[in-house]
């Protein structure tokens, strides 16, 4: 993953624009991703799809000639979606549009302008100080003109069209953490769910953040209604501890499972729904109110490198982008095997002794977790209890509930109850 | 307001009889207060409308002819609504008459005898232990004769006919945060009121206590169900903290809004409804059941002054009269102002950006109250929140979710769902 | 219930046999017991009633032919319900037949073999140390053939026929707390609820645990409706806190009144259903689901002497047991008392004073705990709280509430309110 985030780095992105494709055309040398494009102009909801911004060059050079401030040294350097501009302007002048940040007087701060039209330039505060009063020969090469947004979808079908929505923003250039571990990790899982069929579909996209949901969700509006679960996949490589964000929902089968997982991984946090961060603002917008959280490590603006050039390579850590893939295939495991089941010899326990599934010999207190698993999946599956509910009323891990209900089924003392899988 | 207090501190009053009717005259003044006389013997729910109690004089003197217990000197002085007495009695025969509290010994208490045929006289510890043997000169000149039980009204109609009821007791004589606190608020509520036309209804009622409360239910119970929240309104002049005590219902817009404006007014206390207190209890049985909880400062019996000649004017201070008259005011304030809204953009979030609604650089996490307040209002008008839910939910003020509604209204993202005001 | 513990101990119980019948037998001289034999090989649900166990004599005899281990001294000696054995053993082949705990030395725990074919020993670890190679004369004088499954049954019928459950198990040979303090406390129980006519119903089992709870359920299984709470009482004379294990509802009568009771009797405590334990396994299973909890001192498996030797009469307390029984005693309490009124004068207050039911000199605040107990019940007797609701909400004792609701009823405040008696 670490190095698929390594190649994706340099490449300057936008929510538009040539940026996208190039991180698109290598995704697609790993997984079978199609890419859409939409016109601009299009509308979507409330919104217009945007015209393509496209960047050559941008800086600012200093009265000798030499570029104080370099697009090309870093992409952060220049507004993101800045208008093209040229001129010869005074520090005076050109302070407007100068953006640094004191808090941290080397990194260069992130900054967008897609919807009104601007240029500026971001830089370290340091830098900044430094800077005489010019003049200073000013160019942003860019262009924004029509085009259309790209984006990506994979979909992994399992036996079920009930289906399980990954989304990872796409729109951001040099930022590691903030979303580059995102796109990783969603490549990885695609990965391992194509390696063997799964019960539910998966359906991932790849898509810039706010525009990019809003637009797919206007275009698959009719489709929605299969999405079961789903999870925005962001900031998954820094060092902080697992975070879940719930959906607006609150008690969606993927809250439950993703809360079920984090409980039984150490420190974690869960958050309720708020309407602000990534795309769960859209999926969980009151109109559409699909059951999607969001998971990640450091939630936005809680880590001091957010939206600055410090959300580097270095920042991101294959161990955690490891535990990060491990606990969405966690969640992925309660949704494919969670499920409600009746049970069917339920007037007093059946005889587990004579299947070979109890102790043999009575009178010990040392009753183990796999026995205890037995019987409380045998008194809860009465048709109200799902396998994750009575893991959790058992306080057991979901995972020896789900083989304990497979042995029982084997053994015909478990069926499942009619109703949809998830 | 303490002006008031101070002039209407002298008057004794009882649950009938002259001095609640020049307390009510002295009110009438202020506010355009209608004044009731219902006649004794008027049958009222379970209760009959009590004969009228005219105390001229009372005293106990000592064999020298000195008035050690003088009504004139302090109208606590005599056991309330006591019946005629005059005789010679040793100390001795006098004792069982008489009232004081060892564990403050300089206070008069307060004592009432309204529905048991009986007299006495209360007095300071000090100045009973002082006492000889007597013989002691005693006479009550009292009066109990039918007549009517008095109380005052006050209408302050609004744009809809749902009401607000505020109701504070008058029965008190000489005791000045219970309740010519909750008197002298009432009146100035109704003040404020009346500068202009409010979106709901407000009565209030000037009422002896328990007696008064079941004579006004009992004649208007066929207009009960415009009550749409209700506060009695007592102590709310000591310096102790605000408290609320919750309607039985416990979960009425009037509780609700309470707890808001409560809780965003730092140091506090909620408690639960319980069967005794104040009139509360006649608005909150279970044959009535309104949604009145009861507004105060410190509750019944929690202050040491309480129901003794300590409760005077220095016991209330103007800035907790003013503090008390603000509380009433912000949750006057939820209850005009909340309300159900529907999102009129509700899939994806409406583009605020091009309304002027949303910061236009975008990057920064600094995001504002004002927006997120935004984002919490489109993303919970769904029809089934509040502006006081969301304002709950969002941990944001009350008043900044109205303002952003009103907003979002003026730019048509927003209007009112259906049903009734409150 | 020391005695009778004492008596019972010595017999060597099982799961069936001559053992449980002399039991009976004994109980029978001190209550009106009904005693059933159910044939071994009848069906009952997904089990079989098992043949029966007859045990005369076992032992292991040393090369010098004294008895090593021997079931005269001690009926733990032998693994419960061993199937016959006689043999010449060296102590390597006879190791794997022979049980002892490390962690209790001293002690011969207590081990069952019902359903496996199997036989053994049960000895102290330090003995099972002292013994030499062998070989040793190895026999046990048993029987396993057809017979019956032996329960006893008691019914003392109340005004209702709504049951109450009690069942304690007969099964355990001479273990003292775990479960003849159970079999006494039931018996007492019984004395008592024959001395006075109940309102409900109670009917007690004697039973094996687990066999013995599937066996009656299936017998009586059109009948289950009538019980609306019940009780497994067990572990009721050791030195521990009350424990009350909750019933697969969680929150049926008996539930609330045991955590009323419990909660107004000091250290104690609620634990949830789990679906291991005693025979409210039984009666819990999903498709069984009555109200029955478990009510016992310390729970199986933690008091050290659990199962072992060292559960012996020096075990079991005279006040402990007293305790318990009082404990049961007080729910039945609530289960007959409890129930759901109407106040009658439900508009306001009724006036009390007149009814001689309120102190007649106003103005104090020390209203005494039965006026207050008074108004909760008249403010909540609404049709929708019983008077362990209102117990409960006021956090008064129910037994003062019930008697105050008997005082209101008299008055003709107070009606009961229609509907079936639990």
């Amino acid at each position: 993953m670490k190095a698929l985030i390594a190649r994706l780095y340099p490449i300057c992105r936008s929510i538009t624009g040539p940026g996208v494709r190039e991180t698109l055309g290598i995704l697609r040398e790993q997984i079978p991703l199609e890419i859409r494009e939409v016109p601009s102009g299009t509308p979507v909801f409330d919104w217009v799809v945007p015209e393509e911004w496209v960047i050559r060059d941008a800086f600012v050079k200093d009265p000798s000639g030499a570029r104080v401030i370099d697009f090309r040294a870093h992409n952060l350097s220049v507004v993101n979606y800045s208008r093209p501009f040229r001129g010869r302007l005074t520090l005076e002048e050109l302070r407007p549009h100068l953006h640094a940040e004191e808090a941290h007087p080397d990194w260069i701060p992130y900054r967008t302008s897609y919807y009104q039209e601007a240029w500026g330039f971001c830089l370290p505060w340091n830098r900044l100080r430094a800077m005489g009063p010019g003049p200073y020969e000013v160019e942003i090469d860019a262009e924004v003109k029509p085009g259309s947004l790209t984006y990506g979808e994979c979909l992994v079908p399992g036996e079920s069209d009930e289906e399980v929505l990954v989304s990872a923003h796409t729109c951001h250039p040099s930022l590691a953490n903030d979303n580059l571990s995102g796109i990783a990790v969603a490549v990885e899982l695609i990965r391992g769910l194509m390696a063997r069929k799964p019960r539910l579909s998966y359906r991932f996209l790849f898509i810039p953040g706010t525009i990019g949901s809003i637009t797919w969700l206007a275009l698959n509006e009719a489709r929605l209604s299969r999405i079961r679960a789903g999870l925005v996949a962001v900031n998954l490589g820094d060092p902080g501890i697992m975070h879940y964000k719930k959906s607006r929902r609150g008690d969606a089968a993927v809250d439950r499972a993703a809360a079920h997982v984090l409980g039984a991984r150490g420190d974690h946090r869960i958050e309720d729904f708020s309407p602000y961060g990534y795309d769960e603002r859209q999926f969980c917008s009151p109109g559409i109110d699909l059951p999607v959280g969001c998971l990640s490590r450091t939630p936005y603006g809680r880590f001091p490198e957010y939206h600055t050039s410090a959300d580097n390579l270095d920042l991101v850590r294959e161990e955690a982008l490891a535990a990060s893939l491990e606990t969405f295939r966690a969640i992925f495991a309660v949704l494919e095997r969670d499920g409600v089941y009746l049970n069917l010899s339920p007037k007093g326990e059946p005889m587990l002794g004579k299947r070979g599934l109890y102790a043999a010999l009575g009178g010990r207190s040392d009753t183990k977790d796999r026995q205890m698993a037995m019987l409380w999946v045998l008194n809860l599956s009465d048709g109200r209890h799902s396998l994750l509910d009575i893991a959790e009323r058992a306080g057991l891990p979901f995972e020896l509930v789900a083989d304990v209900a497979e042995t029982l089924q084997a053994h015909d003392l478990l069926a499942p109850a009619a109703g949809r899988v998830l």
